[in-house]
């Protein structure tokens, strides 16, 4: 089955431990479809300036994905810098230049609206409403950040309570709940709407809540991280591709999809940019989900 | 086979957003021995004071606790307090008295010797030279502090030296390696002596390195947190409880051992003190490390 991602494609300039990279191909629709379309067919909603390098745009088509709903307007894309500390789980964002992205209203094209899986990425909530309105979808996911958190909290809640699954990291849980306790907070996030809550701890892996069960997924242990830019996008997409591809939204299925988005996480993070998951197979996939499977057995 | 475990005997005064804890009994070598007696005879090896209240000798020694070990000596026993902030991962301490503990030098009785296991509790790395003089053990796990990194690197690099696993966080092997990936940084802890290394990241879980292999364990997802006092030291107690119960080091055994730990520092945070140590049975402990089980199952 088909997913439609709306949210960021933009150039990202980056720094790490490893080295740097200058304008690289970056944005969470970027990193969330080159993931999901090693399991589905996506559809890409977003919008990009008039400086954007045909060599990004073939890069995603080869691999498939519909690029209908990728506007390319006047002006300059949404750029982004960051520079990532010597722990890598550490960075400061050195820039960021909306440009285009400033006035983007999303709109689906018919594919797109079609589409039974909807990822809304992290973008103004009052946009996520936008697209849910365009959209019929059977299974809705959303990534969102402090930010909105702190300055949409209404129109947040209306996005949550016409959303099946969120992704969130662990401070987000707790700045959105105000429990200390994630486990807790976890609970209270699934009351104000999405029953499959996903919390994202970067290092430490992620929790599953669905089903009236939890799930601990461990991350990969990387001895060698050189960019982790585009790692939850990535998770998101790995998750929502495996959903999508299965059809199916049992607990079982859930879990397995977040060991695939682990694993394509943990394979943006060996490479700058979309790199690896550019260069990822089949073979690779498999191979690394069995190396999960070897990594909690007990 | 029997362990060994030198370290404090203590009496804690502990504040948690569940309440209070007025002088309680606690210690490191408390919590193992309450921990490790479920699997294996233990032999504890501390000190007290005058003060030190019967029944807490009373209740160690109904769980099996060999205490020929435990020296009563004139004067305080050692007091620490503490408060935990509403996220039960952080505590101030407000108060440590070493009192009897100041001028500790510990002395192994002749079954204490004999023991095949031996666990060196956070204590001078000295001190910990001082036991291993005194022991023949099979096996020797290593508990240590941020104090003894920064300040006894010599004493605690011949301690390394000779032991075969250790018991530490993830801060601390930042500290002892500078390495910002925790994944080379147990790979250094492992160059300097220990073959075995498990590092705690409380409620992210813990990583056990053995065998060429690494092991990504879970924590319990506990909504209500009552007392992480003593969870780390009660890890530690089932770990090498349960290694010792099967007399085997091969690494399925270890894993276990890992869960094990686990279990029984889980068991310990939901009551203040080791109250629920006490109180755990072998039902207990089988039925959680099913939940366990549960918990990563993809």
């Amino acid at each position: 089955m088909s997913i439609t991602v709306v949210g960021s494609v933009a150039l990202d300039t980056v720094e790490t431990p490893a080295g740097r990279n200058e304008e690289g191909l970056g944005g969470a629709a970027t990193y969330f479809s080159l993931s999901a379309a090693h399991y589905a067919q996506v559809h890409l909603v977003g919008v990009v300036g008039e400086d954007f390098p045909q060599a990004h745009v073939d890069l995603l088509q080869a691999h498939g994905i519909h690029l209908e709903g990728l506007e390319r307007v006047p002006g300059r894309t949404f750029r982004w810098a960051g520079r990532y500390h010597e722990d890598v789980n550490e960075r400061d964002t050195l820039d960021t230049q909306l440009n285009v992205f400033e006035n983007f209203h999303p709109r689906l094209p018919e594919p797109a609206r079609e589409a039974p899986y909807l990822f809304l990425g992290n973008i103004h909530p009052s946009l996520q409403l936008e697209v849910l309105n365009q959209a019929n979808p059977v299974f809705t996911a959303l990534d969102t950040m402090n930010l909105w958190i702190d300055t949409t909290r209404e129109e947040l809640s209306q996005v949550l309570a016409r959303t099946d699954a969120i992704i969130i990291n662990d401070a987000e849980v707790k700045q959105l709940t105000g429990r200390a306790n994630l486990i807790r907070g976890a609970q209270e996030v699934a009351a104000l709407g999405p029953r499959v809550v996903v919390v994202k701890k970067g290092e430490h892996g992620c929790l599953l809540f669905a089903g009236g069960t939890v799930f601990s997924a461990p991350a990969f242990p990387l001895e060698n991280v050189v960019d982790p830019t585009g790692a939850g996008d990535a998770f998101a997409g790995g998750f929502m591709g495996f959903i999508a591809q299965k059809n199916r939204l049992d607990t079982a299925t859930l879990r397995q999809a977040v060991i695939h988005g682990s694993v394509v996480a943990s394979f943006v993070c060996e490479d700058f940019g979309p790199a690896a998951l550019a260069a990822l197979t089949a073979e690779g996939i498999a191979g690394r989900f069995e190396e999960f499977k070897a990594l909690v057995d007990f």
